[in-house]
């Protein structure tokens, strides 16, 4: 099989090096010459930087990976279904963090492209292909998310081809609808991100000039640590779901205002809570 | 030195661990026979399970360490103050997660008190003499509180004794005024602790059965892992800090709930936010 991955950074690129491994040919597109050195240096050969070349490349290929930002993607996608010999050829999928947005878009303009939104959940602080590691997506989860309610048989096969390239990653795949894909997005990472940022920047208040040792220990750092994601990478991920993500934050907010209250009447049951909190964990966790 | 440690949970036994390696000779009191064998079992031959031992066993040590939970300390002090030669004569120091409430209860009671307040920066979701590790304490800091404006040449040489003993676990020390210790930890520790069920309880509002692999990647881990921590703990330190932690989550409230209204604007300035974040956090973490 042939694998063309247009935008080859952290989540491309440890794509491309798991997939070689696998026995797949994998060329791409990146956008500046300091990413296609590194490639290189990762051995990828056949890697591009403008689009008439990927165009001409994809001719080649059964299967184009998005690994581009959402926005990106639209207009790489109008670009491709253009040209009518890989419209009718190409399975396509792309990697973004939400689904809805890319699969109406898909449904509205494309409802006969043998689409799958793919969303890989797992990354990184880091970014980059130099960051790229081919064992990334090992027991992580990818979500799939159909865009039309009723595939045809191209469609399907074309899930089921994607299925398998996921499986060569050691990932596990689960079937979601692209709405409830975002609404459990917003519970268990988009929400999250901004939820760290919060915390972090409310500790931005305390004057710790004068201590001599850190008070940071496990619990901020672990509380934090998404904090130091890419801003620019999360402002685009965010406004992709911007209904969910903001339901969540009133929600966290409403409830961080329900414990003060009943913090302050002294009626708060704190091991209640920790206990109904670990029920919850328990479930998501769930392999 | 002889030290007594009242209570060799996770962090007395800790302590144990490494100031017997340090040369300091330790003894001192759990309630069960259980966690008498497993101290046993970690060579401590010294240990007593009750008040009356422990009050005889002090008569012979110059440092009483308190490992109790707060609300166990109170009683513990009044009983040890009450015997005229321990009160002059012995070193204390409590490890409580909160200091102005029992740096309040010394001065009240106690102002001639040889004691400082002391608060390990260290822990584990797991508890108990055998989750001990000689090298908790490692790089972490411990904040010391005073519990008086004006220390006498007791308690100046008595913050001496307990700022070197704590240099021996290769701790940092850090000096803070008490409330404002607490108002530290509403920030980076004890608000957090009730984050991160507050948002692990939301998750449980999903209706993940049908789903065929976990949606919980690194983030989600990360945000909820100290929700596994002990509610019973949390509860106790939640209490004893109640009026910064009840603060701290109306900040967090409000804030979710402007990012929210930002969001729905469109006016929510995400990569802004995660640079303020950053910002923020690079101050707290600074070692």
């Amino acid at each position: 099989m042939k694998v063309f991955i247009w935008g080859m950074g952290l989540i491309g690129t440890s794509l491309g090096l798991r997939l070689r491994q696998a026995g797949y040919s994998v060329s791409g597109a990146v956008r500046s010459e300091r990413s296609r050195n590194i490639l290189q240096q990762l051995g990828f050969s056949d890697i591009v930087t403008d689009s008439e070349s990927c165009l001409r490349a994809l001719a080649e290929c059964e299967i184009l990976a998005l690994g581009l930002n959402i926005a990106d993607c639209f207009p790489v996608i109008d670009q491709v279904m253009a040209v009518p010999t890989l419209r009718e050829k190409l399975i396509i999928f792309d990697m973004c963090s939400s689904k809805k947005q890319i699969c109406d878009y898909m449904q509205r303009n494309y409802p006969d492209a043998a689409f799958v939104g793919c969303h890989p959940m797992a990354g990184k602080e880091k970014q980059g292909p130099e960051a790229a590691e081919a064992s990334l997506f090992e027991s992580s989860t990818v979500f799939l998310a159909d865009f039309v309610a009723e595939p045809s048989a191209r469609q399907r096969a074309a899930r089921q081809a994607v299925t398998q390239l996921w499986a060569t990653t050691g990932a596990r795949t689960a079937t979601v609808a692209a709405d409830e894909h975002d609404r459990i997005m917003a519970h268990v990472s988009h929400g999250l991100h901004l939820a760290a940022c919060l915390i972090a920047r409310l500790s931005g208040r305390l004057d710790t000039e004068g201590l001599t040792a850190s008070p940071a220990a496990g619990s901020y750092r672990d509380m934090t640590r998404i904090a130091e994601s890419s801003g620019t990478m999360w402002s685009e991920i965010t406004a992709s779901n911007r209904n969910h993500v903001s339901a969540w934050l009133r929600d966290l907010g409403a409830e961080a205002k329900r414990l003060a209250d009943n913090l302050d009447a002294g009626t708060a049951d704190i091991a209640a809570l920790f206990a109904e909190a670990k029920a919850a964990r328990g479930r998501i966790m769930r392999t």
